[in-house]
């Protein structure tokens, strides 16, 4: 297999980008492409030991930033490694590209008809899938793809999250569930009051409505929501799970007796941190594009690269682009 | 003062509301007037020590329920212990209500115009606002009155916002934020993208948008949202806090050495707990209608409705309905 990394993705680029991209191709020998500034990735492989392992650099004379605004740059930065990187999975030198830049640019360069990689055929808008990072790692769809959604978006985004969880993970038969503000029918903003008889017609295995409760200890395997709560939720997951981290670390250093408690717990702890961290459940995949991207966290480390490749690895072998593309053609949700 | 508590509102009704009443009775000093159904309230109150006490008691022949339909209701119980409590502060016999009981059926009875309060002049919407239950309470706005919004409502809900935070809370020229996936302008749906310069041009202290990170560490008094964003995110921040306290318990029963850390570090994890505490912050004030509402959590306990009506005593004292009123109509913000 051949996996395109983006060295000028993640907020601490190319460090973490070009380390991680070394762990993957270590682990899983897949010859891994590194795309950006050729200096600076050189640089870093100066300090890996990289022999044995199959890693190629191309060179991106560009690089997309944080801050770039995604419409803009598009067009204004076509020579960048996500341009570079993209065409290489269109003209079919790679299988997948790996990037933990700006989603919008990602997104939007995935989108061009000349180098990116288009839609898949009858898909009406691709949508980022991203697992949840409880014990239960339900999917979420759609993680800020599309900050505004039509209601007939919802129930493609259930087919792809579907085909993801079945193919890429293994769940026979998933449970689809929109997320809202109650379970009962009739709960919900219009989006989700009339996306719902649309799911209960599409022949998905479809459970009906969700709290975010419910949804994050197992109750439906993928859940569908409007990019915009989507990404909300997934942020103020993220921000109360480090919130109450910091708050914890300070209540036991209060007091000596609750340090002790706290250096005795340490490991337990350990656990709960890595159970819940971000970087194990590797990157967003872009699902409904024609290729295999998948978009990591800005502030990714090494091992949150390495994640996403073997997640983009297995994409690739269970060739989640064609499942979609068949999923798509034979059901009724198509444009 | 004089404040209604509805005995038929918390999921354990009449228990923890006729308990609550009482504790916010003895620790206030005011006249609490329970309203529900009289045989039940006075079986509760027979368990409790009420003497000296100012404790009214006044039936209700019907009970909304948590699984009721608001729309429904608001008719087809017009002698529900809301209809009745609500009407007791619109015909002034009382100056505040207070119920732990179904959202959307205290705010479509609130806004009835016979029996309800019904909408200050030129409010567009009345909105629910809820202290976020971290160190720095901040405020955010709607956390569920309006699953749908218009981009005109935000700078009225800021509006209201900062003159609670400013008036019942004392914080001098509140912060205002809309809630996003960014800080950038330009970031967010079409909601957030059009209400951003009607706030920038509102006469508010507006600081922009806010990620929920940033918002719930304080960067932010006042944060706007549409009630249905803010209801999951709301939902999504008390799930999460408690999957992580549940998981954190379980880490450290799994092994002796951390279980005995566990113990040594308990008031540690105590202090934590009650600082996170949906119960501490009260309830949920309605803002917009013309009288002084509060809505307590659905699982609120005998405390959490006592701090529900200390709420509501600040809003009496500070006369949170005329600065609305007053602000309404001063503002360029008014219907």
């Amino acid at each position: 297999m051949r996996i395109v990394v983006d060295a000028m993705g993640s907020d601490g680029h190319p460090g973490p980008d070009v380390a991680g991209a070394v762990l993957a191709a270590r682990e899983f020998g897949d010859t891994i492409i590194l795309v950006g500034d050729q200096a600076r990735i050189e640089a870093e492989l100066a300090g890996q030991d990289i022999t044995k392992l199959s890693l190629e650099v191309r060179h991106a004379a560009q690089a997309v930033n944080m801050t770039d605004k995604p419409s803009v740059v598009v067009k204004s930065k076509p020579d960048s490694s996500m341009h570079v990187g993209l065409s290489l999975v269109k003209s079919g030198e790679a299988d997948a590209f790996v990037s933990a830049g700006n989603t919008g640019a990602v997104l939007g360069i995935a989108m061009l008809r000349q180098v990116g990689l288009g839609r898949i055929p009858g898909v009406k808008r691709p949508a980022l899938g991203v697992m949840f990072p409880t014990r239960e790692r339900p999917f979420l769809v759609d993680n800020g793809a599309n900050a505004d959604c039509r209601p007939e978006y919802m129930p493609q985004f259930g087919l792809m999250g579907s085909l993801y969880m079945e193919q890429v993970v293994g769940i026979r038969n998933p449970r689809v569930a929109l997320v809202s503000n109650g379970e009962e029918e009739g709960k919900g903003n219009m989006l989700i009051k009339e996306a719902l008889p649309l799911l209960q017609a599409s022949g998905l295995n479809f459970i009906g409505n969700i709290e975010p409760k419910e949804f994050m200890r197992g109750a439906a395997d993928v859940a569908l929501t409007d990019g915009f709560t989507g990404n909300i939720m997934m942020k103020t997951a993220e921000a109360i799970a480090s919130y109450m981290s910091d708050l914890i670390r300070d209540e036991l250093m209060a007091n000596p007796l609750t340090a002790v408690g706290g250096l005795l717990a340490k490991s337990a702890f350990g656990r709960v941190r890595r159970l819940l961290d971000p970087h194990e459940v590797g990157g967003a995949p872009l699902l409904g594009v024609n290729g295999v991207v998948i978009i990591g966290h800005g502030r990714s480390n090494a091992y949150a690269i390495k994640q996403a490749v073997g997640q983009a690895r297995q994409m690739v072998a269970h060739n989640i682009v064609m499942a979609i593309t068949t999923g798509v053609a034979n059901s009724k949700l198509a444009e």
